[in-house]
């Protein structure tokens, strides 16, 4: 079904952007995993609205209530539920989405496929309002996979012109993605902060929005996490990639520049680092046939500017079938990258958590089976 | 299960590459559907082996053998398998790789996970030849998305430095969709094959592999497929595109220069068409909201150089643990972009059938339960 | 995963016992579908406890809450979320089964199974209050097949050696039906509800529990609902009742007592009704090879009685490594079987509109793809 | 999908009963696991076709050929896909089918299900042949089950009226249940093959069928394999053992005469033996909460008589809406009940495994994530 994924952690995302509340069920965490829920609380609150001018001006606290799952602040091995009630809700904003649909947004697609039936409020379950419950899973996948020695963290590659610097993929490591997570606006560059939200606050002046790229990275994941062709690694961060609104593409390791080389440029070479197998190079992204290579799993995706812009634009009257000019109120965000940080760290962690629990039934020494 | 794929065109790929045989089960179809088994043996023969001096020299006839599903050329409602009778199998070339990983490939991941278990003749389950049985499922929805008004084609955007034209994404057709289709080396540009085919030799010449870019596009599919979140319609052609091997991105529409764009550059305006809704532009890509709007589909792929080159490459002995120098031999492809042309076709026909059929359950006029 | 079920309308559960609410989410309704949410809590009224007499004096009022998917009362094509808070729990009363594990009860094996996380406060996620959720999902299906022209109801076939006349399954309708479902304590012969009552009673009265059959029919459903093999009606519908606490077996048609006949005795003869087809008899139940027949569905499930029990009991302290005796508390239904009435219901309901969407690729006439 | 079976092993079986070839492909098989493919041969010859006169005449080699898989006779981790070859087809036998369905098959709901387009040849996909992959399957979790411990063999139950003694559940054993495997027509009562051979000759010679019950145990299944509501360990062998043709009713433990008890005479007891949590006696069937208890697990499934008789039977012609009298020819089993005994073995063994590979994630002194 479309709003859940995955096969041994599995989630299923509920909510549309002015419902009673957006939640989330987690099936498959084993019993016994400690929840934090302060740091989990702290984690969603790298994305929540209403923070900075560059943000949309909706105000949400995003608190997290537990309805199920939890016995004591450890999971009971049935399924895990949360809910983030909503509170700050106008409404009356949507009116005439049904109608005219919004240029970029999901608005006519969804008219067609749900007949008129669909939650427009506030774009309803296409909301990226809905990233804040995949926050959730992916906060506490980031809780279960610090356990296992794994460190996810992301940073603003680029903002419309303005770019970062990008990870050194071979060299990437826990201190360094941790030192990223502490920043507001994660950026490995001196001053591309500064520059980037100068360049949003441009385009908001103007009426408008801008788009960027977020590169992720995910370091201490041993190698043999992932499966061969579907199951692939790169399949499971790009199926719950793309369910983040706004994302137009992703590239994993060197990506779409790749495609320019010659193969002796970009096969990584192996080489023993005492008794552990590298690449001195990382090319690949730590992802080999869709199985982790031990080393650091890096990826790009792009994320296009926010579709709901102040100025007029042109759409259709669906009912009469004409030609008009659309103003779209509510409340947006100028640019939602900064806001997508940790929400990219979360699809990765999911992702990778649920390849680790596929994992479980790999062959290692001492097998009963063999 | 990784080597499935699909929700209700679901299809699972087996074999290996020097197994007896690869092929496919597809469970899903309705009864009824005429296969024709000329068309999907003319689409098969696109991306065999044997054909070129831009490609592998092993020669495999892949002559499709259905074994059930299938009564006087029609679907009977039953899974539908297929077979390719592996023939032209020289395994004793690949005897070393479980000790020494070749860089770029599996082998090393995959030796981790399956702990020396892993088929390693030919890249195993991991070789690209698995994609035959990939385009036995792809003809079969060509076949039947055609019934539908569905027509897929791509071309090879770029390999190495040589560029094509791109698509027009607004205006691409059926007509110039089915002229592409027609092309042994399908580009858009008078020219671009011919130095295509010269790099691909000079790479060849030098012992060494290119990679390249494809673009694909699906023209005829009505708005209104695809569903929210992880079901959308870049959710499934994403997560069945990197099953493909030597897959390194994907992005939609614009895709990553969507990220520099603001957003009144990059909304596509509504407008009608007579009594069609659409839009002028199509930097979209056809999806919005992971449904489909009704303009075209179009989405590029990238494709690293092919790992296996003819040179020495460094490497390490897993038994030893020291650092040795590997030559690979076996026969490959000094440039696998052009054969992979029809097998992206195949994965966005499959992407799309599965939508579509996913869509049964949409709201229409007259719905019995409304 | 193991809370949920379905194919194309799937549930996951979620929930314990003792936690702050239970609910179900569930995706694949269509948008447009008008839930009645009176008819809806009536349902849910069926199986709540507090009741009456010979069940558990717990009481929950079971009000539904609807947290997302509603718009205006109507699906809107999102996952549909409803949770009922738990308010009446007494945990204090189950401080030790993580040591002394009930007979009859889940308390052992999920003592293994989760390492002593798991939650034990009123039989945590295996608690029969679960089936609450379930009457949600099954009564909201329950209302969509309505309009699909199906009724389905249950009644006790029996309650300890108590029994009631059973279904005539070639003549049982949609009158006879409804006004089954109109009555408190759901039997088809005169006089049957007090002897069961009297029989609860009894129990009660010596520490004691009882069990019995529930036997269900849904009448309306056409001929071609459900699938080959694995997704036949029967695997359907027993995956789901296996689902509820204390099923110990199912049959349908005429179940284990067909094994005594021969074919000439057991195979129901067609003829023609005017232009229907029907069965002069139904021993098969509505069901071959998995797929409906147009005749009625019937099948029954057996239920064992309660394991929780005022009388002292054998069992073990697992820390000590010794045997004790045992005195469970807490408040239980001395028999379930009443309750479990609309929870068969639901159950049936749920499943059968599985395989209604899950049919939506048949070949029909004028199928675009033949 | 309805043909595909299993979470973390799983199977999809594909074929008709007069296909090229019938089959199973078996993903999330570990790799290195040992097939022995004399004893898989060896299991599959015990419901094979053609030994004796209590059997159909159609006579089948059934030998396994491995197409994908397996290296050097091990698992790979790539899915594992065996065939057999159907040779001794006679499809002019079923020519009128599709018109006149036979009572008691799946002729007349294909039919409207699949609009005609079904194979009727042999019962096509519907038929008792498609459970030898699934035997092949079977055969395999069989092998792997020893290594882990486990056994499982079933015996006749009964046969029209003709009774076997059953399994005292607390008692039987791994010793036991490997004696009943040895035998050609496992029973555990003498004499009762003989009554039970002759009773199906009777029939046979009044153009006739008989139905019966078949139970199975598995010994050795340590406490903890199974998930609480949908995925218990019953829903798992119910929603399988549905698949195979002609069942009517499954129950665990005591069954159906539960429900006439009360629970004090229901619950089984716990003790300690030695340092092992057992119960002195076994009425739960060794599942608990869906859960494995430790003891052995019991199950027994109704098999209806065979519906094909020789005698003349009441249907209808669709095409003319007229009544008629029907002859069905073709070769059949006057018992099936014979030859189902391994495939209820098949059957429980790949739910067992299945839910063996679904506890991985299982919470285990030393989880890594606790």
């Amino acid at each position: 079904m479309s709003s859940s994924y995955g096969e041994r952690f599995r989630l299923t995302i509920f909510g549309q952007s002015h419902a009673p509340a957006i939640g989330v069920t987690m099936e498959g965490l084993p019993a016994g995993i400690a929840v934090d829920e302060g740091r989990l609380q702290a984690f969603l609150a790298r994305r929540a609205p209403g923070k900075s001018p560059t943000a949309t001006s909706r105000r949400e606290a995003d608190t997290v209530e537990f309805l199920a799952g939890l016995v004591q602040g450890r999971t009971c091995g049935a399924p895990l539920t949360a809910i983030i009630r909503n509170t700050n809700t106008r409404s009356h904003d949507y009116d005439n989405l049904r109608d005219c649909p919004r240029p970029g947004h999901a608005d006519y697609p969804a008219q067609v496929k749900f007949g008129g039936y669909q939650d427009v409020a506030g774009g309803g379950h296409f909301s990226g309002r809905l990233t804040a419950p995949l926050c959730i899973a992916g906060g506490i996948a980031l809780q279960v996979l610090e356990k296992l020695g794994v460190t996810v963290a992301a940073h603003i590659q680029s903002i419309g012109d303005v770019d970062d610097d990008g990870f050194d993929p071979a060299e990437v490591n826990a201190v360094q993605l941790r030192a990223l997570l502490e920043k507001p606006f994660p950026v490995l560059r001196d001053g591309a902060a500064a520059e980037m939200k100068q360049a949003i606050l441009a385009a908001k002046a103007d009426l408008d929005s801008l788009g960027g790229v977020i590169e992720c990275a995910a370091v201490g994941v041993p190698a043999g996490w992932g499966d061969p062709m579907f199951g692939g690694m790169e399949n499971r961060i790009a199926q719950l990639v793309f369910g983040i609104p706004a994302i137009r593409g992703i590239e994993f390791g060197l990506g779409f520049p790749a495609a320019r080389l010659r193969g002796s440029a970009h096969n990584d070479a192996y080489y023993m680092d005492g008794s552990a197998v590298r690449t001195r190079t990382n090319r690949h992204g730590g992802i080999l046939g869709g199985i982790t290579s031990g080393m650091p799993i890096v990826f790009r995706a792009a994320v296009k500017p926010t579709p709901s812009i102040a100025q007029a634009q042109k759409s259709v009257s669906l009912s009469k079938g004409q030609n008009v000019s659309l103003e779209v109120h509510g409340r947006h965000d100028p640019c939602i990258v900064p806001r997508a940080v940790p929400v990219m760290e979360a699809a990765a962690a999911i992702a990778i958590l649920d390849a680790y629990f596929c994992a479980g039934t790999n062959t290692k020494e001492g097998s009963p089976w063999i």
